[in-house]
């Protein structure tokens, strides 16, 4: 019998044959001793390597304006680096902080400096409100919904449709509520479901009233030059495109190079308004004399310019596309036509984001688990970790070496339809 | 007329004579030109050059473990260098974290979850009080004070004395008020004083008792390693000595390699109870994945170990050390015996500390700002910059090179007199 028949047009007795049939693959599965894991959005040792020209680098100390980047200060990066970077971000050099080694940081301190301070255009502190609430589009980046969760933020969950949040649902829960006071949004090969931002509903989203007056988009550029294809999106001009709308405070833009040099040892940049970054950089200064300025100008010389950046995009892009299709041809090959799954194919970033029989992903994990294919759990990607129709996996491919994507995604596949089995039996 | 005399011994005639005399000088020193510093504890060029090795390191990628140092995680640091720094600490590895390139991020990090989360030991989050308090000995350092301000935290001030901060004053605010929640130490020649905190008085400040049951002591030891004389000070051994006292939660130890390797690329480390290493950690979690670890192994490979990091020590030590020395001999040829000035003679750290005649300090900071000499403003280490004395004037003698500390003490001493004399005449 063929998986590729619809499990729900099978009979009973083809059902139950179906599911023998996928209990003992998945016992020689578990029998097998793997050891695998497709947790996390985490690039290869090969695609690290890319970068290990950084480790000879700086030549010289001294930065394009003689600074000595070895000494304190400098709280908005070097002019260099943040030049390259805002070519690529479509901002201002001058809108734009070159940070630490990490962009969830800046968006931790932009989210407490609220919290404890209140924005430019807000009326107090957010901690002085009653509550503060926060839309999350789900699926989404689990990260952000523990921040939020870790300062009380209360969160909104609507639908991230292939062209962006939706923005009916957004424009409904902003247009009352002054307490809803911001959204995540991932523009750009959103993580986990591939989906990017496109310029309408950017425009929608920074021109729609909201009842807060100091509504905020935390607009995470992650995977803004992280393209899959030859066809590489362009992120929409946020800060631009909210400035015209008359709202120019409300989108921040946070990115790093934590997946274009070392993941734990890149730059993070965060961009806003001219006074959103005088604001930012005020309260940064209360606790801090500066970047690491010597790691700055090591990746300004390494990159040498914007195209320095595209091109070494184009390196990582021939490293992990391989594994991206693999994952296609797995899931197709195996899923396809059974009716028990569906799944993206992102142009960019470095997830697909997988829905499988409601009611049986946290049944997959398990599965995946006790056979040693580590998968992220299941509601990750959803505020408080709950998908409430326990349908979505997310599934990183870039870590593994593509012998072992292969191995890990045919016991997915495996762990999916046997799940299903299960399920349409009960 | 000899500067030995002492200025009240004189008569009007006399005291006219050594104004004319001094505003001579200080109009002849007003003209030539100068541009000098001694506002900041920055280390020289030649200071930094003596780390200029981590510029080809690191050799590898891996840390002992075997971790690639290039990608995600490790929120505690790596192993080997936290053995480093825990030796030279006198602290557990276990219990000391290796972070960014910032002690004060860190320092501002833990206010920040005391605010929002409470601590270990905290009945709620401070932020939940009507008032939050920490003393602060004086004179401090200003980041500190700076700190504390910006997270509305008042500040009360107590005297800095020679073994540390004044004992009594200060179980007198923490014995009944449950809102004084803290206190800075600069323990190891404590900015600007150069004062060491004893065994003694570190013992008493972990034993007292405090109203708040989650008193906090903000143990800054960022010259721990910081020695001007063969007379290498140890500091006390705070968490022990708190474990003892049985207030194991009492002191957060931070230290740093700012003013070891490079002041902006440096490695920080905090210290503490495991309890609380953890509590730390949690919160750090929640919006970051972990420091620059490529960074980091960089700095183990290059001290090597404990005694690779004295014999740096001993080296910026030889570049110092007769800047120090510079200083005390100027300020004694030109200000001793003259009655208008005292002064520390440290025998380790960053700082001079010199006492003018009150209500002078900050028309001695003017006139040399005026004649080219940058001095930290008059009030910068007291609470709210406002020194109640007028007094204070903090020296920074590291960064200049040798000829500049002498144009510019030279220049600092015919201020003092020229603002002395005018205050004696009228």
């Amino acid at each position: 019998m063929s998986a590729q028949s619809r499990l729900t047009d099978l009979s009973a007795d083809e059902l139950a044959a179906f599911r023998a049939e996928q209990q003992t693959a998945y016992d020689t599965l578990a029998g097998s001793g793997l050891k695998l894991d497709l947790t996390r959005g985490k690039p290869s040792a090969a695609q690290l390597d890319l970068s290990n020209g950084l480790l000879d680098l700086p030549k010289g100390v001294h930065d394009a304006s003689g600074t000595d980047t070895r000494n304190y200060g400098g709280l908005q990066g070097i002019s260099e680096l943040r030049q390259i970077f805002a070519e690529l971000l479509w901002v201002e050099p001058a809108q734009l902080v070159a940070g630490g080694n990490s962009s969830l940081t800046m968006m931790k301190d932009t989210l407490v400096d609220l919290m404890l301070f209140g924005g430019v255009d807000s009326p107090g502190p957010w901690s002085a409100q009653e509550k503060v609430r926060f839309i999350c589009p789900v699926p989404g980046y689990d990260r952000h919904h523990t921040l939020l969760d870790s300062l009380g933020i209360e969160m909104l969950a609507v639908p991230m449709n292939d062209d962006g949040p939706d923005v009916d649902a957004v424009a409904a829960l902003v247009k009352d509520d002054p307490t809803v006071n911001g959204m995540w949004i991932v523009p750009t090969y959103a993580n986990p479901a591939g989906a990017v931002c496109s310029q309408e509903v950017a425009a929608a989203l920074v021109a729609m009233p909201t009842a807060a007056p100091d509504f905020k988009i935390l607009w995470d550029n992650a995977y803004a030059l992280h393209h899959l294809t030859a066809d590489e999106v362009k992120s929409a001009d946020i800060l631009s495109l909210a400035s015209a709308a008359g709202h120019p405070h409300r989108p921040i833009l946070f990115a790093s190079t934590s997946k274009i040099t070392f993941a734990g040892a890149g730059v993070a940049f965060l961009a806003a308004s001219t006074e959103q970054v005088a604001w930012y950089l005020k309260h940064l200064g209360e606790g801090a004399i500066g970047p690491d300025k010597v790691n700055q100008l090591r990746h300004a010389q390494f990159f040498g310019d914007a195209d320095g950046v595209r091109a070494h995009m184009a390196r990582h892009r021939e490293i992990i596309a391989p594994k991206f299709a693999e994952v296609q041809r797995i899931l197709t090959d195996r899923l396809g036509g059974t009716g028990v799954a569906t799944w993206t194919d992102p142009k960019g970033g470095y997830f697909v984001s997988l829905d499988v029989v409601p009611g049986t992903a946290a049944r997959v994990v398990q599965l995946a688990k006790d056979a040693g294919i580590a998968l992220t759990p299941a509601g990750a990607s959803f505020p408080y970790g709950v998908d409430p129709q326990d349908t979505n996996i997310r599934l990183a491919p870039t870590f593994p070496a593509l012998p072992e994507v292969t191995a890990a995604m045919e016991a997915v596949a495996t762990c999916v339809l046997l799940a299903a089995a299960e399920k349409l039996s009960s």
